[in-house]
């Protein structure tokens, strides 16, 4: 196993718990509010993590290595979290994520990847030709955008109530850079 | 107690848990990396948080509740937090920030602040005029900005790694927005 896939399941193996410690128990002012029409709750991200680990980044591993670059990887829906959401909150979405993540990188460690195999290619039906290695350090970073995201639509409940401060706080400033999952 | 308080005291009280469960044991390719010449490590980040419980957010709200408006606040030294680093591993500066933390929420309970309280006026050297209200609203702000930056350091890291997706993930857009503590 390469060096960046440890790097990346020792991030990907943390997410879970520290979203967990972050969120759990936390008033809904911070969870179940959003940045603006058409924006996403905390909530919303949670479920929109667990779509991911059903339906990205496990099922586009074993893609990639059944497939290669014959067959590019079903496009991802944005808006499948709903399916994942529901009416549930946010502890069980927790529950949920974590259970699922904890699957997802059980499943991985059991294909045990050799070097040849991160190198293997797939398609992206928008983004052309990616690897798996590509896809496998793009898991871990999508919990950092997702982080960022979290802290950035918690920040935004706040703006006023830190009156003059905002002019010093870098997040206030985060207008959101994300244009597709 | 007001409601604003206790939702800002409920993030407060989390953070030092949730960066424990993303950084304790993380390999240092995420957490002692920076984003290039004179920006921070994340262990650099927790040591600016425990420079600021012990300097900046429980020392100015008594400042406030002693002299007002009569003395503006002693500015926030930004290089202090070397003092707090110096040669210490990220383990001990969690655990650091931990204890600092639980220290510095436990003073403000004792404080049992009123709404009239809450409403009494200090001088920030540079932004003038701030409430203790907003003082208090900024320190939650700024765990989510710190968390905001920490979880832009480690995307930094794989922004090579991530291939063509780069483009799909807004935190590797994101080049932080910080003016000043």
């Amino acid at each position: 196993m390469g060096y960046e896939l440890e790097n990346s399941m020792a991030l990907l193996e943390r997410t879970p718990a520290a979203l967990d410690a972050l969120l759990r128990g936390l008033p809904e002012v911070w969870t179940e509010t959003h940045e603006g029409a058409d924006t996403w709750s905390v909530s919303t991200v949670v479920a929109h993590l667990i779509h991911g680990e059903h339906e990205d980044w496990m099922p586009r591993t074993r893609h990639i290595l059944e497939w290669g670059e014959a067959q590019p990887f079903t496009p991802f829906d944005r808006e499948g979290h709903v399916r994942y959401k529901r009416d549930k909150r946010l502890p069980q979405l927790l529950d949920e994520f974590a259970q699922a993540r904890a699957q997802g990188l059980e499943e991985l460690r059991a294909l045990q990847l050799t070097t040849q195999d991160l190198g293997r290619r797939g398609r992206h039906p928008a983004l052309g030709t990616v690897t798996l290695s590509d896809l496998l350090a793009t898991w871990a970073a999508h919990d950092l955008t997702h982080l960022h995201q979290i802290s950035r639509i918690m920040a935004h409940q706040v703006r006023e109530a830190v009156g003059p401060w905002a002019r010093f706080l870098g997040v206030m400033k985060c207008g959101g850079h994300s244009e597709a999952a």
